[in-house]
């Protein structure tokens, strides 16, 4: 890849910040940001050749720039930016298919969960690429092929299924772990105790069908177990452990 | 730990078979069965020593017998065996502390998932031992540190509790995956790209509270995308994610 690539970035939220931080590790040096909170990134980052605009004109002649903002504002802003520059959102849910630009436009989204103050482990990473543009698409291609060695094509369709069983594998799966811990808190017992079974099986789901590994009383439609569950449980916690119940119950008909 | 132990086991279903295993690998050589569906133990199992019986008196004088069985028969099951020798039940929710008995009894429950084809990592699973008799309840201490090193003496409240936990941690966060590879399947993407996302949320879980690391549309409460969700749902899928959705909600209000 050419590291001679005038990149911008506009925002530097959760996502940005990962952006910025992996396109300096692959060595790339013309990188312009465009925040509005200003000119503060991590202290931890190598960004001496870093520049600020507070103008997206100077993003005239770039490579690309890479838009990390809200999914409210997206559309809006790769409408403005595309004036000056090719650029990608990188959200998994917004839809550009609409919009008639300048210069070419696309999405380029990384399947990821990011935190600002967590690493990410981008190789391997499946990146997301969609442009109407062929040749833009090919650069994208490559671009995401730099940044995790697993850049994908995917339309906007499809790309909006993956987010949506993105926020069940991961979203729910933590959510639903988070209402174990609070539960054992309130109970007097320590979470650490449930991570080895957490493990072995989120270890067995990556090469088996996680239709096939289910234990527990719903699967075995034990009712005497399940009964006396919901009778340890508080309301909210029983609507969540009754329509879970339920619907694995369903699935194993 | 004296391997001239007499050790049986009531029962080869998914457990049994996995006790067995254990003490074989364990270096136990007076083994016993007492198996409803005869001698057939898998291939792969190194059985030369073990012996079968149809007949419980043929514990007596026996140093412990590992009762198997499912939950519906446990307690009456324990009942029987604790006529000829000390028992305990491996059951996570079953309760034993009513029954009087000649022998003693007690718990030993490995908070793990079981099936038969599928191998156990044993070194560090929590194992929950119960028993009245304190002597009793210190050769299982010993005996359960001899399996897995992490043997934890836990009252049968606490336990209940604890296999509550367990269903929400492991029981619907696989049903959840599960659910989420349908719908891969359903809209034509690969359930394995989903995989790398799932890795490092549980990554993460080992080290940070689950309610930190927690990203996605419910949790910024961001309706514009849950709607757009909503709409590429079907009923039963929309159910689960409209609840967990509104518990998300709620819990980070």
């Amino acid at each position: 890849m050419n590291q001679k690539l005038k990149i911008g970035i506009v925002g530097m939220g959760n996502v940005g910040i990962h952006f910025l931080q992996r396109l300096i590790e692959l060595g790339h040096t013309h990188l312009t940001v465009y925040s509005r909170s200003g000119n503060n990134l991590p202290a931890s980052m190598n960004a001496k050749d870093v520049q600020f605009t507070n103008d997206f004109k100077e993003f005239i002649d770039f490579d690309i720039v890479f838009c990390a903002v809200n999914d409210n504002t997206m559309v809006e802003m790769v409408r403005l930016v595309s004036k000056y520059a090719p650029v990608v959102s990188v959200s998994g849910t917004v839809n550009l298919n609409h919009l008639k630009t300048k210069y070419p436009i696309g999405t380029f989204y990384p399947l990821q969960s990011f935190k600002a103050d967590q690493s990410i482990l981008w190789k391997g990473l499946p990146l997301f690429i969609e442009a109407a543009d062929p040749k833009f698409k090919a650069f994208l291609m490559q671009l995401g092929h730099e940044f995790s060695e697993n850049a994908i094509e995917l339309s906007e369709d499809k790309r909006q299924y993956l987010h949506v069983a993105a926020v069940f594998a991961n979203n729910f799966t933590n959510h639903i772990i988070d209402l174990a811990a609070h539960y054992c808190e309130e109970h007097g017992i320590q979470f650490d105790w449930l991570k080895p079974l957490i493990n072995q099986t989120m270890e067995k789901i990556q090469s088996n069908n996680p239709h096939d590994i289910l234990t527990g009383p719903a699967v075995r439609n034990d009712q005497s177990t399940i009964q006396k569950h919901l009778e340890l449980l508080k309301p909210d916690q029983k609507t969540i452990y009754q329509t879970l119940t339920k619907s694995i119950i369903k699935h194993y008909k």
